[in-house]
């Protein structure tokens, strides 16, 4: 079973980014942006509303507190902050959410806070200190990172993901953005990596070392060139091989 | 029965403002900042843990977004906006509230929002809508205003506030603050103000008019000199009358 | 002679809003937005450099403090308040502009503020105290409006502006932007409109009242749909008639 | 010769810190905070013009954009935006002191940026580079920091400073603030440390070790305790030492 998800809700008041009623038709897991690096209070409410109406799970889409910067960098913030951050942008997401008839089903990190967490011990116990603050939620994150153990120590669930249209190292980490095997644009290599990745849960690494994850969900990106066309033909592509996507959590109706 | 509430929280990151710890002894309902005016995270939660620790009720003191401002400048924002906005700080605050044993449990608006909707329909109508969508909470307000007229057309527990330490117009509206009556310094009359509300629910205008005032809720400032000081007077006196504070909202432990 | 002003740079760290540089090949005088409504350094500096290699005249399009409402909101500012935040913006763009080997030319207010200093006598003035304290430069504005009045009182050149497509009431004011014959949509018409503006001042209102405007620069809308496209045209036009447009002000070279 | 520098100006909207007059009186150089930080244009035009008053040398204390957090948390900012963001916030400051009747005459980084440019080579550059961007000015910073090694690189004068309150390592590094003897609490000993510096430029390190520093300003804390007091004692001391204190740079008269 694989879930898809994509980061959805980054405009910032007239400013808008990515096209949120394309990808939710495609995904079952919709990271809606908490107002901290994107996202407005009636954003985010529209796009709780949609993701309710199309049975896609909401998740808090938490970040640093960083509108110009969207979120892009690191902040050496104290831990204690960041986990009263993350859980206020939890509450103000789960109000938006319940006023939409579900609630936040679980939280993934944004941007730099999501690479910081990956080695950060502090900030990643702050992220899931704040989700344990609000009373605990599945935590969705690389497969390896800090993040996923703390989620796990702390009794939550740590579910891991993998990206299609990403690099991959031979140690499973992301090939940095600024190496030209960063990103795969093509279509059908990124359908195939899905496929393969939906079977078997195996990913190729960029010197073809085979990768075995455990990823339950696949990210899909909402704002790369060709990013909706991506994401319906990997969508497509799982139906007509009978992996139909399931959220990882249930879709909630309050 | 009467209701002492404050302005609490007010600080912003490094900068302080009132001293919350000491009014928090003496009031029992707490209208904490949601981070739109004043307000972070981490004094937010602060703020509710302290007043669950004393049972005292944690409210939501929504505001515009205006931290430049301290939210006491009238912005015309789109009235659906605007509810977006009220239910996200009601959320904001709510999760910080369930992570210190307890809940919002009334709403009051700040500033020039206060201000505002004593005639903007469509602004006082707007901040029943972001209370109405996170479920629905009791509203305090001035006696009179489109605010509490609002909530009580959409089934809400309206309310009715006043100011021991204001200046009233014989038509009940508060004096405005740059007229030299709109400020009663002035303890002994503070105290016997409160003292006569509490009882009688009577009011005396600054030309001697008898208004009678049904309010629930006596309104203690905490940024002006001699805050504190007022504040323990009229509990004080309060008591000593047999007329302990009592919260208008049961206080809540989750 | 005719100048054509367009409101550029109003875009916001990672989120972008029309085609500067498409405008900057058509205008001669481009409102750069200054942070407070859109705008980041970087974006800043940016269309500074543009416009200086084109010969552009730099406009400082100071707004309230209001990225989350695009300064389209009203916001009752204090007077001095508003006039320090109007001088800070015209230094943080004229920074930007000195390193690009231009200057600060002039200043329009942007959105909401622009429409309150037609009527609002007390930002009005504020406005042109903040371009005082910098030392004076022109202000562009509504005819009729106190922006221009207070101008003219302080001694600032007081530069008049015409909307070739925007719909003009019998008295001389904009058709509200709610009402159907607000904007005008075809590109025939508004490049006829425009010629008409740069030949005898005149424009038709909606009712077919002949107004006489001595309006020296015409607005082009850049975030319209066809913006780019009615802007090129209009050019064209003016350019075919004999009628080059012209900055209001010498573009600087310092 | 011996420049005594201090952060002022560093309130926000209604939150004030420090007490700016007292501390205008007592030192030669005022670092002046220019909006990401602290500091709203009404404070900046305010300090600015007491500065002037005084003939205290105003200089810009360029930040991280960081209100939350007082700019007191590293930030991963990109090089080119960072120098733009100086550039903007020099800008700013410099049409405020302009007003004033004085002008920015330096540049000193505030709270983890300047932390941050003791190393970072690529964001001590991009300080240099925003500077120099305005036009160029001295930087104003700690001895064998990449900043002043930067500004010197650029042509641009690079000042030491030191501080009289804090502890030293023996290579002449601040200790941690959370060490015990990080900051000196003793008026007696920050006098002593004080003349000394003003004297032979020695200081002595935690272990006694003496170091020469070539400090040209004393940097005086203005939000510790006592802060004032402090200050004025070792104005006092230096005085009556016939070592009047006199800014590196010479005040401007516009």
């Amino acid at each position: 079973m694989i879930d898809l998800n994509s980061d959805l809700g980054e405009g910032f008041g007239i400013w808008a980014l990515g096209d949120d009623e394309a990808l939710l038709d495609v995904i079952t897991s919709a990271n809606v942006a908490c107002g901290f690096h994107a996202g407005d209070p009636s954003t985010m409410r529209r796009v709780c509303r949609q993701a309710a109406e199309r049975g896609v799970a909401v998740g808090a889409q938490v970040s640093y507190r960083d509108l110009a910067g969207f979120g892009r960098r690191f902040i050496d913030v104290d831990p204690v902050e960041l986990a009263d951050e993350v859980l206020y942008q939890i509450g103000a997401l789960e109000a938006c959410a319940r006023a939409a008839g579900t609630a936040v089903a679980y939280v993934k990190p944004h941007g730099a806070l999501y690479n910081a967490v990956v080695h950060h011990e502090a900030q990643a116990k702050a992220v899931v200190d704040g989700v344990g603050a609000f009373g605990g939620l599945p935590v969705l994150g690389l497969p390896g990172s800090r993040l996923l153990a703390a989620a796990e120590a702390a009794g939550l669930p740590a579910v891991k993901e993998a990206f299609a249209d990403r690099g991959y190292t031979p140690e499973g980490t992301l090939v940095p953005r600024n190496r030209p095997d960063a990103l795969i644009t093509d279509t059908a290599k990124i359908v195939e990596r899905a496929l393969r990745l939906a079977g078997s849960g195996e990913l190729v690494a960029v010197d073809g070392t085979v990768l075995p994850t455990e990823a339950r969900s696949l990210c899909l990106h909402g704002d790369t060139p060709g990013a909706v066309a991506h994401a319906l033909a990997v969508r497509d592509a799982l139906v007509s091989a009978g992996t139909d996507p399931v959220a990882f959590t249930r879709p909630i109706r309050t």
